[in-house]
């Protein structure tokens, strides 16, 4: 087992320096680093296929190999990515409010880094570059823990960003990789308190509930997204198949994709069919209620578990609904609380969903999709929060600040 | 066992209404829980005897059954503590920024509360109204979880907030009250993942600690504040005297009060004289490392244990450094990132200390007391938090909510 401890106490003391480092500081080591990345491209790749063929050899699937892969412009890209986030603003040193209180003291409110960040991620080596870069610039130490199947990868990753480290003054233990898989360290890791202050998990819903379950760390629940688009009476027909089709079959797998079709009682014998034949050009499995079954010329029946399923897939859950009251109900005892939308031309209906629906991101007359952090505007994302404490959404760079007050006196007691 | 499934069931059920009661609404409801705290004196102060008649017995200290006795006075101040959350500014349907993207959707962040809140906590009896009180001007249904030394206080208490509310049109499940104080059901409620958005923990060291390592719902961490003084080399004496002597002595039972003083070799000898005389009057029992018995007249030598330990008692370790650095890397070892003061006349040495110090409040020349919801201008606090995610040091009323993105769109796909 990786002595965490020593890693931690690393990390910690590296904050130190990295916490109120100048934004030139910081701009000048993500350029030296995406640099290197592409100086070490060779390295990088043959790290790579070590991992893809083992993956291959175990028999894995076409899309996580791809997912896996990387080719030269993937590593482009990442080091793109580098440069990108140095033309982000800093998010440390802001002071949000300073007042005087009753006692002349001034209080000021101050941006901060959280400290040191666990990540636990799966899969896309992307996520070591994208998620070191932007704990970097947001001060914060990074402590990165990849899966197995991308291990030789993330390791020449982590290599190469330490390497162009080395021309800069900060110590290559501003961004920590754990070199060990084991899912023992892992657990250590989400509870290594003493040094860590936030887990951010990325990947699959079984990785957010293992971390949820065993961490003692204060997490950030990212990215399931059970999406739900209602189809309210008042919609128009035109503009409610574009949006389901557009939030079910454009990135199946991503997060912010539909999941679930609840559509009005009053509209569905007319919107069902036009909608199975539009979802019908990419294959799309329909899990519907008994009552839409009725309407839909193919479709399976929907069990308890359909409706909480984040498929990822070419499946849709359908189901009739008599009220936007059932919607809504159906909506918040379902949802995992990622992105909701619906589709009416009712001001009333659009009032109460956007005030009952308790999600991240609620639309009216929009794809969920849209959840995302350049969509948003906010530029790269670490991860989509589908909690709500600290951060919820998109999050970018304010989100992995924290506060501190800031207070001058003059001798003052109390 | 009481049934949590159900009471979190109903909390989250009522959620729906309170979450956007309007504030009217919300205040005139505050006003009648009020007034039925006054209406049911009589009773609250009968449940009361049952508790401190019991603490007696069981031999409890005289400090614990002054916290626990509660009395025709401090019900009226429960009673306008209620009354003074009317008067402060509703945190809930704030929209904080609102922009266009790219693809022409407005979009708004609105603040929205949490949901629904546990709240953990100890001994004194009037946490269960300031607590109900904030968490519902916030919009948030509370479930309060109190200690067994005040189990039929709480409950009364409870009680008469909740038939405040039968003259309004709020369920009384919008606060909820745990009647077993087993510790199986503590741990339970700490795991109420489905139905508890956030937990408080609000007590002693013990208490935060069990509720971090065994709670799977969110937590924010409160209260325990190892506080340290620095007395600089170019502090003024007179000055250093008082704010060590105040934040020492005024109330050394909170966590506001400073355990620790660290004072520069070259003014050690000149000030802990004097500093020492002053704090006799409170016959502080001073607990100093080598050097500083040297100079003391009467002190115990401090162990290891020493400086991490919150004394909450009129004890302070005493310690002798030979730069601001040294006081700076002392503190952020074995603070717990409550509030720290630096005492001194030099500008360089105040600006390095709010810089790399890592706490939640950093004083220039001003005592660490005020570290305080009512001395920050916020009014009523929940609580002080000492970690980094969501909310860091003294929490108010706009610490209690949580943002959802509302998008307005015409049709927008991606």
């Amino acid at each position: 087992m990786t002595d965490l401890m020593t890693l931690g106490k690393q990390a910690k003391a590296a904050t130190r320096l990295l916490s109120h480092a100048s934004t030139k500081d910081k701009n000048d080591a993500l350029g030296k680093m995406a640099q290197s990345l592409i100086d070490q491209k060779e390295a990088i790749l043959k790290a790579n296929e070590l991992d893809t063929a083992s993956a291959t050899e175990n028999g894995v699937s076409e899309t996580m190999i791809d997912r896996l892969t990387l080719t030269s412009e993937r590593i482009d890209a990442m080091a793109e990515g580098l440069v990108d986030i140095t033309l982000l603003p800093d998010p440390i040193g802001l002071v949000k409010n300073m007042w005087t209180n009753e006692a002349g003291l001034k209080i000021g409110q101050q941006t901060v880094p959280l400290g040191v960040i666990g990540i636990i991620y799966e899969s896309r080596p992307n996520v070591t570059s994208d998620a070191a870069g932007l704990c970097f610039k947001s001060g914060n130490v990074v402590i990165l823990r990849g899966g197995k199947e991308a291990f030789y990868s993330n390791k020449m990753i982590v290599t190469a960003l330490q390497d162009g480290l080395q021309e800069t003054a900060f110590p290559k233990e501003v961004i920590q990789f754990v070199e060990d898989t084991s899912r023992e360290t892992a657990r250590a890791l989400m509870q290594l308190n003493r040094y860590l202050d936030v887990l951010i998990p990325r990947g699959g819903a079984n990785l957010i509930k293992t971390v949820v379950e065993n961490a003692t760390v204060p997490v950030i629940e990212t990215g399931t997204g059970n999406c739900h688009v209602y189809i309210d009476q008042s919609a128009e027909l035109e503009m409610a198949k574009e949006i389901i089709v557009n939030a079910k079959t454009t990135r199946p797998s991503v997060c912010n994709a539909a999941e679930t079709l609840l559509i009005h009682e009053s509209v569905a014998e007319e919107f069902l069919p036009v909608i199975e034949s539009a979802l019908a050009e990419w294959k799309v499995e329909l899990r519907a209620d008994e009552a839409a079954q009725a309407i839909l010329n193919e479709s399976v029946p929907a069990t308890e578990a359909d409706w909480e399923t984040e498929f990822l897939d070419y499946i849709l859950a359908v189901k009739v609904v008599s009220s936007i009251d059932d919607a809504i109900t159906h909506i918040n005892h379902y949802s995992t609380g990622h992105s909701e939308a619906i589709v009416t031309s009712d001001y009333n209906a659009s009032q109460q969903f956007h005030k009952e629906v308790d999600s991240a991101a609620v639309y009216v007359n929009a794809s969920t999709r849209f959840t995302d952090g350049f969509e948003f505007g906010f530029g790269a994302e670490i991860g989509i929060s589908t909690q709500k404490l600290h951060a919820r959404g998109p999050m970018g760079l304010p989100e992995l600040t924290s506060t501190k007050y800031i207070i001058f006196g003059e001798g003052q007691i109390r």
